[in-house]
């Protein structure tokens, strides 16, 4: 089987060096030879020795050539990459792409070519890098009715909250270590803002619920207004914050939504520090499980890509109907189950707010929540910080509606003796 | 496709009714109709309602039924079960087996003879229930060399080590809870001598390296000699004891074995409590990774078969050669990597050793090891019990060959200055 490799950044580079370097147990794996027939590149990358395989700076080049029976997409982007890929599909190729942001907005779109054509598109790579979550639940947790899955799954965001509980940085100073380590980019936008999670979560909600791509209906928050604070107090209370994404099919519909969120600090997945990725997966016959690796990086991204490569090798020949489903049910399965507005959402809040130390106080805050049906789990009042005068309350709440919610916070900003904006952050309560 | 299940004890049951409840979302995720054709066992199992099945006490008419298109091997042991696989394949059945000893026994007879009638034998239930550890390895690190892989890969194990270092409770005690709660057999052997976890090893070190299924091989120790107070002065040097399957390739041959384990308290295995399962593994290119979820139990276990059903439906009608081999690589890419003897393996150790407190023992304990080339991580120094003379000694050393250590042990065991034996337990210090 010939590949043709688009794009030797870092992607590309690490793909192409663990082909080259477990060529021979690749091959054992697969059952097949697998040699790569092109590679497209703007420059020479000098991570990888490329003198002896074809190269192009032509990216159409590689979807075009007749040796190439997979296309492996690595150039990232969403634009020049969806053409090639549709390209490639027209042609009769199979692909392989790492790329989570095309597979998020064009997926729907690409699978339906590719299945007119009866070609595989495989992007394991897409979600959490090496570990294989895709295969994970689109084949290794069949039988289970998925109930949720939570996952770290931007390595970036990890490594930003990592730091700021380990050495009390700030938000903007662990920002600049990830950038000075190579974890974030010059512009972080898609990591510490959640677009990036919500990317592979919306990948992930679609193979666990059987439900199309709907990038569009992911609620998105991202971890740039979180204080030092709020990490210290968590962990007082027995939690830690991690950035989750969180998909839970519910009787109302499909909870698709990343955010900050407690979790209790005996849970395996508080644990996962650093630039890792974990996903926990909760599986009516399994119950729970949790999958943990590098999310990202040359290497481990590689593994993934390969892996999907030995995959398409396998199922060269096979009736198409008989492959792996793109999104793991047949098309005509897909369910009408909605994904629900973030307002129709219950959890459980972390709320922390400044109070005039007063009498009478407490009784307002927990009458506005008893009014709305809102029970309050704990709370903990904290001396004023010097040179401040209110003192800081932190409540936790039981499960409540999204909305009913709102709607008490908007009334506690509203008393005289609240002063600023209420901090939320929800709290969840995973299986270890 | 039709399946006919022999047995129907605990995985038994557990696999019929996740087919029965799951049924839509099975199909539509295999992408064919799976029904149940026949159900084998010796009695009616009132946790599943089988009467609109036909059922049969004898197993044998199964494998001979010529409606039923996969055999489920739900009735554990080596003897029958052998018999029953074997002549299941012989009628050109295709095999989903949950059976770890008859695979880690017998599995170089069974896959050969599989291989020769071109039918799936699939086993994923047979190493850590749930946790889809088998198609991991084969499939979805199929890119990585693996360096090595360590599990806590028996339940009952992992439940009585928690027990006996959160409560306190003695090796006996924390047994006859396991026992009282059905998390340990009434002859407990296998678990607790480690056995089973040599079944489950020898399955994944074959996957891991490409070697045959070789049980004699495994070096197994189980939990039944460990102490409280080792327990604790393994957290107080920042440890916790697990027992861990261990596979690791090293210049010298594949290291395959099964012992109690001092692995550092920060890393994530270390934080795997109960009867939880989990399996670390090291790949060239992934890098560290780990998969966590319940390894024993009617639902787990079944999610398990159940995905095993999936992959043979849809591999129903391909062509042989393009199935994922039985072990991970066409027995023709079997290497000849052997499996090396304990005595040449290399891992650091912990001991413990009742000494006289006298000037000169330490110096004498030290040259013993600096003899033989070992040395000495840390050293720690703990009063004699009451009513005692000895003061007890707490060391660690560093990566040393077990035959100069075992012999360093005999050495200071022949001391006059020290009593009774020296307790050794081996250290690893896994990527977090």
């Amino acid at each position: 089987m010939n590949i043709g490799i688009c794009g030797l950044g870092t992607v590309g580079s690490g793909t192409f060096n663990v082909l080259t370097r477990n060529t021979a147990l690749i091959d054992a794996r697969a059952g097949a030879n697998i040699r790569i027939a092109q590679v497209a590149a703007r420059r020479i990358n000098p991570a990888c020795d490329t003198a002896e395989v074809p190269m192009t700076t032509d990216i159409f080049a590689v979807v075009n050539n007749p040796d190439v029976d997979v296309v492996v997409e690595l150039i990232g982007g969403t634009t020049v990459a969806r053409d090639l890929v549709l390209e490639a599909i027209r042609n009769g190729k199979h692909v392989v792409t790492a790329n989570k942001a095309l597979i998020a907005l064009h997926g729907n779109e690409i699978f339906e070519a590719a299945r007119q054509k009866s070609v595989m598109v495989a992007f394991e790579a897409a979600v959490a890098g090496g570990i294989p979550i895709i295969k994970t639940l689109r084949e290794g947790l069949g039988a289970n009715r998925i109930e949720w899955l939570a996952g770290i799954i931007n390595g970036t965001s990890n490594f930003i909250l990592t730091a700021m509980e380990e050495q009390g940085s700030a938000f903007a100073d662990a920002l600049s270590e990830a950038q000075a380590l190579g974890y974030a980019e010059a512009d972080p936008t898609f990591d510490i803002e959640g677009i990036d999670a919500a990317h592979k979560l919306v990948i992930l909600a679609s193979l666990a619920f059987g439900i199309p791509l709907q990038f569009d209906k992911v609620y998105t928050q991202g971890i740039t207004n979180l204080d030092l604070q709020d990490l210290a107090y968590a962990r007082e209370l027995g939690y830690r914050i991690k950035h989750l994404g969180i998909a839970r099919e519910t009787e109302k519909g499909v909870e698709v939504r990343v955010h900050p969120t407690l979790i209790p600090d005996n849970s395996l997945i508080a644990e996962v520090d650093g630039v890792m990725n974990a996903v926990m997966v909760k599986g009516d016959a399994v119950g729970p499980t949790l999958f943990y690796g590098a999310g990202a990086g040359a290497e481990p991204t590689a593994s993934a890509v390969v892996a999907d490569i030995i995959d398409v090798a396998r199922a060269l020949n096979s009736a198409p109907e008989t492959r792996v489903p793109y999104l793991a049910f047949s098309n005509a399965s897909f369910n009408g189950t909605p994904i629900i507005a973030i307002e129709e959402v219950e959890t459980a809040y972390y709320l922390r707010m400044s109070a005039l130390d007063r009498p009478g106080v407490l009784s307002k805050l927990a009458s506005i929540m008893s009014d709305r049906g809102i029970s309050i789990e704990a709370i903990i009042q904290k001396r004023p910080l010097p040179g401040e005068d209110h003192v800081r309350l932190i409540m936790l709440t039981n499960t409540a509606l999204e909305r009913d919610l709102v709607a008490a916070v908007e009334a506690i900003e509203a008393l005289d003796a609240i002063a600023g904006p209420v901090v939320r952050i929800r709290v969840e309560a995973l299986d270890k």
